[in-house]
């Protein structure tokens, strides 16, 4: 059965706050050597995307790079259905597979070799950034980079753990918390957040969600969260942190890219503590860190961290495959895509938007 | 051979930036059932004894409280002259003792069993800053928790190890820096910078050393830097930093207690580096981090570091011992405290200042 | 309310395989300075009161010292009758106090100040082994070391958590299994084995139990297990590990102080994984560990784990405070320490024995 | 310049003790897709060479395989002449690489990206055991895989770095031995010990050398040991050891592959310490580990190490680059081979034998 010539892809259309996509025809792309063709079922809507395709880190110099033709997304998962010619045995053919935001790296420098920080490799490519994402209906990505997907995670949950999924996976080990310690997750009924408060359950940690209104309340409560602070009825969240866990949390996910989060975080935290950097805020005069002698008095840890390694996107899919990690799935298709980041803008997306892309 | 009933130390008197101390006539103190009394031989003179004195850090709630009587002081060494009536074993008149910073923990709280954590215990007493500290002759401290000297170690070389030295190693290990690897220490010819420079080298990290001024370059090198960059002739500090280290340095120390010093830290930092913050600074703006998109990007570590434990102290003293780590000194008496702090704001003390204190 | 002048105590009699405990009227002792004395409403009974009353471990130069003028036991949990001269915030009178096999430690040593180590501080004593243990209605011990108990932990609970869970958790954490990983637990319905499965599971690892009998099998799934193995009827236990766990599982614990339990641990380990050696066998012909080129070539680790630290104890409790883990008790008094021992060695006893002391 | 046809190879003859090398004419192979061709210049030597010609590890299930035409040999250092056709930005003709035991990891596995253990990839090849070594002018390796040799290191050093120098260094980091704490060396006079000695020294271990003879030890000192213990005048090494460091050191590496080595390791160690299994013994009665009470009450470590990854290797290079390392060179050639391994069963070998491969 052969590949069609043409596909549709959501196009990046005009900058800045005002940029949105278009569906358009394109020309279905083909494997280099190193390569495979994934037809991807259903791609995750990252809060990334939307900050690409809006511009909005261009004043930190991280800006969507033409070689992507104007296509964002980076949670794909779907099937393969072409090999380059030098994928021997590691893809076939109807495989299923994985797009992540690295779409690529190099495998040799010290960052790929140093065991830990392959997600820095100054060669990676980036789905959706430096090249093609996949918002649209094939896909390529470097073989030994993409993920095989298991039986057990269906591609519409798979596709969300491709960044978010990991993301807050990969946020709550870089925290540093042990079981039976306490890690606080505002914003945790929201897209990365209602991922972490359920990672960091089946870590054994103990978790104080925060968001606001009950349905939030419920939700996070119901995935886990040992406590809920509702920011909206709570006057002073540090205090109540703090009565709950008498010396403050061990760690805190800023998952929130707004100043007054990165502002009130250390202040959650116990000695020791460690603050996980992980929301990437177009405001650049953020500063995500505290005072010296607060960070000296209190030791205190802040760490950036951002999506995993390609092992811990397995690990990630494996909570997933042993039920207990599920994204919260808002559908939509890829003319839903402009819909949807409204709505993720305006706080109304419950849970993780995905789209159904190939037919 | 008993012991005086009065004895001299160097008094606060006035406050805020002109506050100085004043060598008056007080009591010698009578140790508590489990306290001991050290006649102080010498005591170093720490940056933080002047920011208590001139209420410095007032503004982050870090303040000189009465109980001191106006005492700075945590560096001291000395003779047990006086032990407390439930001191059994651990002390005997006669032997050398140490006081820290940390003049007692409380040995029951997390902090203190964590095995990692005891200097925030929150119940902790601190040498001139909640008891009377090491600026006068005879000084009492927890039985616990004071150090035994070595002998190989001289009491005005153990006084600046007791704060400037541990701290400068406790540092080097928060960094995660390995044998090996790079770290960038600015300020490196200064009180801390020069024992940061040995014992980074002790420990096997590569230094470059960051001063100004060719004394200080000769300085750096002799102590043990690989590479030294003089910041006055130098535009572009880290660059230079980049064109050593490829991709910047694996560590940071930040002893300066400067904006500048902390805004530039992280740039020197490659992917997965670690910044310490160290110096206390009074300028309550500053905070020690960087942007999140930089934090996460590079997946960089800023991480608070005060003093060190009773066993990072033995540790830190070892190394004098074993004639690795040497602190430069300029000596002086209690009556020449106030020129010794002038001429530490001026920034031209040599070394560390160490005070001999009786007779 | 005065003390009584004589107390019941569990003594023991005789020597080796037929020694037994008699239960003596004795007097009650006072309390050292820096001790509290602990009405002792519960004691656990553990294997290793079993082998110090037979004298199993002579041959390794661990045997019952005359101090203890015969009376065993480690796992107290009571309330505070009376405190030393020196102790003064540390304990009221009517506090609830756990006592433990360390009873204390010196706090100045190396062990005790490197902030992992404390259990193996040269001048520890140890209850029922180096100073009376807790089969006696009033037991002193060091004010400092004794653990405060959660007001969620009753007595009979408390007291097996004092060695038994504290030993099963930290066995587990010595594994460095992490979230997601498999251990396996030879004898996880045994008296450690059942607390380690709901620890390990509390953790978020994935256990295989490893035990003989449909009972096993049900409360071992009952409390977490994933998996069990039923070692009579499963021919080759260690091809049937590789068939759940592809490679070998992350880690085993030897809990089982047997030949055959120490000689199959390194075969059910996959490559990176680690054998943590808890049972304490008699046969002084063991040898934990395996040959030099499976531990090479699989980059083995073998590493032993005792009890734990102050701070292990309070992290043990708390995750029975919390609801997590809770030892399944046979009950009896200190009239049937000898038929329970019996039924220890007979393996008849389900779960773990806790003694009814005081009254 | 094109390549020859035919090239000299040293192609081993018989089998178990009495097996030789023979130097025979062979083709010169060509590169797989994948794979570059090194024209070998020099290839150090190493005992498991020997230890493969012989069939000693045949009981343990290690035994050369027919793929490698009897060739041997796993250090080499050379020039690249060839490059495979998938082969585009890593490597080009002329660059210097060196060729390692492992030659290939498939990349992909949980051990190739778990970041810590690529060495235990299932599907790893080994130069000399699963395919041809280094014994040969013209060597095969997987161009991911090889190594870049930097311009500071000459080959002949380079040789013997790519196994000795990087087994010794990774052994050393295995050890988790910290700055100022004690390493115990048996055998570190020899071809792998007295590399240890230099590694451990630049990393800020203190050193105890064990050996015989005054030559090893005004070796050992001026290699950097503090301490030498001669095991032919010292009655009881581990008293010895004690005395030195009062409660034993804090890691041994056992690189002799004796019985009596491994037997002695664990009683040199202090509670906490670990002990890291190197050498490879055809005895299969051996187990490295000791008895359970010995393991649990000083909380031992026994860990396997061997070889190391990618970025071990480049690190172990740039101690050498950097001048803190040199192996102590024995050389020959490929007719050389059969002698240099009958002195190095008798121990008459001094340092590491290096072979002059190519003209």
């Amino acid at each position: 059965m052969g590949l069609p010539s043409t596909q549709k892809a959501a196009v990046k259309k005009g900058s800045g706050d005002t940029a949105t996509v278009e569906v358009k025809s394109l020309d279905v792309p083909t494997p280099a050597p190193d390569q495979i063709l994934v037809k991807i079922n259903y791609s995750g809507l990252c809060a990334s995307d939307k900050s690409l395709l809006h511009d909005e880190w261009g004043a930190s110099g991280v800006a969507m790079q033409p070689q992507t033709q104007g296509i964002a997304g980076h949670e794909g998962a779907g099937t393969v259905v072409a090999v380059g010619s030098a994928v021997t045995d590691l893809w076939k053919e109807g495989d299923r597979a994985g797009i992540k935001w690295i779409a690529s790296v190099c495998g040799k420098c010290e960052f790929c070799t140093n065991g830990v920080d392959e997600c820095h490799c100054p060669k990676q490519l980036n789905s959706g950034f430096s090249i093609a994402g996949t918002f649209q209906e094939y896909a390529l990505t470097d073989a030994r980079y993409a993920t095989r997907l298991p039986d057990a995670v269906k591609d519409e949950e798979a596709g969300p753990i491709m960044c978010g999924g990991v993301t807050a996976y990969v946020a709550c080990k870089r925290s540093a918390v042990k079981p039976g310690q306490w890690i606080v997750l505002p914003g945790a009924g929201g897209g990365l957040g209602h991922l972490a408060v359920q990672y960091a359950k089946a870590m054994g940690m103990r978790v104080i969600a925060i968001d606001g209104g009950d349905a939030k309340r419920d939700l996070c409560l119901k995935l886990g969260a040992e406590k809920f602070i509702d920011f909206t009825t709570t006057k002073d969240v540090p205090a109540e942190v703090l009565k709950i866990t008498t010396y403050g949390s061990h760690g805190v996910l800023v998952t929130a890219a707004t100043k007054a989060g990165y502002e009130m975080a250390p202040h959650l935290l116990r000695p020791g503590g460690t603050m996980v950097c992980v929301g990437l805020p177009k405001d650049t005069s953020i500063i995500a860190g505290a005072h010296p002698i607060m960070m000296c008095m209190k030791k205190l840890n802040v760490v950036g961290s951002v999506v995993g390694t390609l092992k811990d996107v397995e690990e990630a899919l494996d909570f997933t495959a042993r039920g207990l990690v599920h994204p919260i799935l808002t559908h939509g298709g890829l003319e839903d895509i402009n819909r949807l980041i409204e709505d993720m803008n305006a706080g109304r997306l419950a849970g993780r938007a995905v789209i159904k892309i190939a037919a």
